[in-house]
């Protein structure tokens, strides 16, 4: 719809105004008509147009017949070249057609365009018909905007969204461009402004900036090279400053705006925002001015964005710490074959927190113009609490974290217990993205252990990746990782999900009971060893596995339903669990090999220490016979001092940066 | 999609379940399969019903091929009439297929259901397919819920949903039916129990209550009759109690809850309540039980809706003060005429403050089952501030109000600045309970005040009324009462959207000194009289009018983009204001018409004291022209000196009780 104006002219005195092209003016002649107008006239320049509306039966009276509702609808079609160079004027007439006033109106028109890249394409176009507002979907339209979450400088740095001001020119490459298109006379009438506005709220999610000095001239053949030094933006709105003017340069201009986001979609924003530019008009000394003219344009944050199992990794990292050497050797030994990078987190900085995977998530924000990596911190804080502010935060690789302020935090915030699907489609609802996979308490249990809500509520608020709840306080350390990964695959869904089974577990066991192997150990060589016949004999243990099964097959029905799949799109591992002692919560019986790292088609797997037949552990062996066909290659690492015994794995003493998905998160259908 | 639960089922000893009917349950037999199995065959009870996948090529080939992914599907179809009275076998069988041993599986089936009005015709169905989710619109679903924001007592009264138990049997009329609907053996098997459970978040917006006396048979002959006393009734979930045991009555039993909403939609909560029903089973001694079925209805909060002037009138609030009695005799002279109630607050309860439109705003949640009006108190907190709680709030009459915390309270806090319009269609969207209107500062303001973002972000999340922002901060007390109201019409939209006009003002003035009454006079017999004349020479005036019809046809456009209405569906009334000294801040200059009470075609408008031709005030008489060709009667009423001189008029000093809209806010297509 066109945007319309209502306007007043006067048969006393001269009215002036300036008009923006795509606009109209309507003017209720019934207002400034002189008591007893019966009739009216209009002229105007050749540029100027009007209708009236409603239409007077006989299109030939002239003049016109003046009814109570009678409006003139005013437009233009070329901007000015001087202030009020346009004119109007109505002429009214009594009943006998005597004339009884001439209502005389001077115009001047100017274009105006607030612009961005509302069709997504890295190009700031002009005047989208779509830059107002948001609609998902690869038909869609709507700007984007990252949070500026990263930190260009390394020393005594800060996240840049923390500044109010443009240190360093690289950091304009997290912002969003966006340009003010204006065409008119060399200046503005008298006491017109151009200013920019946003609202109390938006004012805490966003900030724009503008080069302190002037644009260049589109259409002049000089070009005024801007000095790209620190000082020369300025912020124009942004957090305490709603509104600001901002230059009108003449003739045919663009001026380019830095639009920086400040924080990610929550509970309590939906990730919207909106950027107003008015034109003002003078109102009389001593009158505030008035928006004549409002063009607005609609940014979407980019939401945090989980990365699954079947993205190529980038970068592998572990911890290094008094007793982890031969582990670390064997993931070096991996990665590099692999041919991924590795980054080893040292002693100072870990003081021996070796759980890579449960202090940090990796993730990323994308745009049309830019993207990076985004890492967030979880509130768990244990001694590597530091290390993703200190050591992971840089240039293009931003930080996010959510405190826990009235809440208690457990076990369940480490984000071991924070995972992503693959790609699904669930019931003709497609998630590209896949789907957030946390772990929380039983929902029928009365004293469960629960993730944050802060977490909890960061992550659904991110919506691209519709989180699923698993029940993963049945475990000790209650993470989701303990009983569930994913792994590439060539067929089917592209992915299978490896689930632990203590069912497949006994099974192996009683098998090589029958084969006559019921002799052969676990952990052999070491205190720990037991026999096959052992095993099986305990029928505490049994119960124990009984109910485990339990617990998983309740996770397993609740992800065949959420994440579409066939029982053909899982594969049970066999894994024994035991409670411990005082909690009746279960820890892996030994080495939990579905807490694996996935480094495309090289899975890293938790060495178990199963009974030997042939001189090959029976549980690698079985393990292998469900994996490899996929065209998968398993290492299986030693982590039993090291981690397995401290009640994690691989998975949980390591962390994968893996690139961003190819498609776009703006694509999606929500 | 039928819930489907995976189930193990063992050689080594019988098994044992409760079966849910409507449910499936899932056996991978090759979990549970000997080592060396190839075939299986499956006997059952005739109740009992299975289906193998993926199907055998042969169909005929029994015993059955077992292959890796060979599941077993089991169902039922009726309930059972003792525990453990079905029973499946399977039997495995070796390469030359010799037995290799039988998993025995007990059943006991039981039918479970939670169930709501989810087809909102007032009526609890049995297991409503939808009852688990929310869709709007008239082909939508879900049940609806109240937020028991009433008071069933008047002595030492608190809000009832501020009591976590029930301490009158009328506070059940406020709260959505729920029935549990169970049907099996008289008892459960041992270790199964019934629990109703809700999540952390939700315990906050919900409570459920149910008869502490057992429930009736349905199918006996004799009713227990239940003795509604208050200890009768128990807290089954809610605040600090996230999941409770409830009991399993045997036989086919209906079990009543009581559903109570204790929150309105806001910033944080989108209105939307979860209750889920579990069937949990007994995993062996010292272990937790595990969930194995369950059951979740979906309940929307009803949100608080405004009535628009087009309603009909139940009561009109009127403050009783030292200085007006006349204006008071006339209000209750108007209201008696209509036939409506006149409720006065008296002074030992409003102390002096007479705006009873700036303290409180009526409204009303709705259900299918039951509705009442709701007052929504503003932060405002003048000397009325009481006066809603103490006095209004009641048996089937609620109140909510929000607290300003670390905002400052302007007077655009005040519900003078808070209307709402009639239905409305926009450019094809239809909003059949109109749109809540507020006032706030112009948008390119440096120094506006706003009304408060605690109430905005209120108005907002009832998303029924979709809010629309005007700018009344150009008037010194800020409310858009002061320049805009709706009247009922007989055409076009069925209403018209009065304007203030300062222009339509100077029109009438205009007339009168053309028609030779210049020398008439406004206020005539009071200190502030002045001639036609003098005002039209007043360039001063002239200059503030012309502002101020700037900030109302800014408002207008808003108006007819907003509410889709044309020039022909507004009215500009004759007023003219002038602005405050030191603010440069807009009052109206003689008694504001626009400013009335609407009840039904009764207009109770603020006597102008216009200039008198024949008589007859020339103000009123033009007012008259324009709104009695609709069908209004226009009653002037005196408020000079009691209103008008503090800055306020005749409907900022009364309210109206309306009734609700016939239209069901679950209706709207959201």
């Amino acid at each position: 719809m066109v945007p319309r104006r209502s306007f007043t002219i006067d048969t006393e005195k001269t009215t002036r105004t300036t008009y923006v092209l795509g606009t109209e003016l309507t003017v209720n002649l019934n207002r400034c008509a002189p008591p007893e107008s019966k009739f009216f006239s209009v002229k105007c320049s050749p540029n100027v147009y009007y209708k009236i509306t409603p239409q007077a039966k006989d299109k030939n009276a002239v003049p016109y017949p003046l009814t109570p509702n009678t409006v003139l609808i005013v437009t233009m079609d070329a901007v000015s070249k001087t202030a009020n160079d346009s004119k109007l004027s109505v002429r009214f007439y009594g009943e006998k057609t005597e004339a009884l006033g001439d209502a005389l109106l001077h115009l001047t028109a100017v274009e105006i365009s607030l612009d961005v890249d509302a069709d997504r394409d890295g190009v700031v176009e002009k005047n989208n018909p779509n830059k107002g507002s948001w609609k998902w979907g690869p038909k869609g339209h709507g700007a984007i905007l990252l949070v500026n979450c990263d930190s260009e400088t390394t020393y005594k740095k800060t996240l840049d969204s923390d500044n109010d001001e443009i240190r360093k020119v690289s950091d304009l490459q997290d912002m969003s461009k966006m340009i003010l298109r204006t065409n008119g006379p060399a200046e503005l009438p008298e006491g017109y402004k151009l200013t920019m506005h946003i609202s109390q709220s938006t004012s805490e999610n966003v900030r724009v900036f503008r080069p302190r000095a002037k644009g260049k001239k589109v259409d002049g053949w000089k070009h005024k090279l801007l000095k790209l030094f620190l000082k020369d933006y300025i912020m124009v709105v942004g957090t305490e400053m709603l509104t600001q003017e901002v230059p009108y340069l003449g003739g045919k201009t663009e001026q380019e705006f830095f639009v920086e986001g400040l924080r990610f979609p929550d509970i309590d924003f939906d990730g919207l925002i909106t950027i107003n530019l008015s034109l003002l008009e003078p109102c009389g000394k001593g009158f505030p001015e008035t928006p004549v003219f409002t063009d607005k344009v609609v940014f979407h944050i980019s939401p945090w964005i989980m990365t699954p199992n079947t993205l190529k990794p980038v970068e592998v990292y572990v911890c290094s710490t008094d007793d982890n050497y031969a582990f670390l050797k064997s993931i070096r030994n991996l990665v590099e074959k692999c041919g991924y990078k590795l980054k080893i987190c040292h002693k100072y900085m870990n003081r021996g927190d070796r759980w890579m995977q449960d202090e940090l998530e990796f993730g990323y924000i994308d745009s049309p113009h830019h993207h990076f990596p985004v890492v967030l911190d979880s509130p768990r804080d244990g001694a590597l609490q530091d290390f993703p502010y200190d050591s992971i935060l840089g240039p293009d690789f931003g930080y996010v974290t959510r405190y826990a302020l009235n809440e208690e935090v457990s076990s369940l915030d480490s984000f071991g217990n924070l995972e992503v699907s693959p790609p699904v489609t669930v019931n003709g609802k497609s998630y590209p993205l896949g789907r957030i996979i946390i772990g929380v308490a039983f929902p029928t249990a009365t004293h469960g252990r629960n993730m944050t809500k802060v977490v909890q509520d960061f992550l659904w608020a991110q919506k691209v990746q519709e989180p699923i709840a698993l029940y993963s306080d049945w475990l000790y350390v209650g993470h989701v990782d303990e009983f569930m990964s994913f792994v590439p695959a060539p067929d089917r869904k592209k992915f299978r999900l490896l689930l632990a089974s203590p069912d497949a577990g006994y099974k192996v066991f009683k098998s090589l009971q029958i084969s006559g192997n019921g002799k052969a150990e676990m952990f052999l060589g070491l205190p720990e060893a037991i026999s096959v016949n052992e095993i099986l004999s305990d029928k505490k243990l049994q119960a124990e596995n009984r109910y485990v099964q339990n617990c998983i097959d309740w996770n397993r029905d609740v992800l065949k339903k959420e994440l579409g799949l066939d029982d053909e799109d899982i594969i049970d591992l066999p894994i024994l669990f035991k409670l411990s002692e005082e909690e009746t919560r279960a820890v892996a019986y030994y080495p939990d090999m579905v807490n694996m790292i996935v480094l495309g088609d090289q899975l890293g797997i938790p060495k178990p220490f199963g009974p030997k037949v042939n001189g090959r552990c029976a549980l690698e062996t079985e393990v292998c016979s469900l994996l490899e066909p996929l065209g998968l290659k398993c290492t299986f690492i030693d982590d039993f001092a090291p981690y397995h015994k401290l009640l994690g794995e691989v998975h949980c003493g390591s962390n994968v940066l893996r690139e961003r998905s190819p498609f776009k998160w703006w694509n999606l259908e929500l």
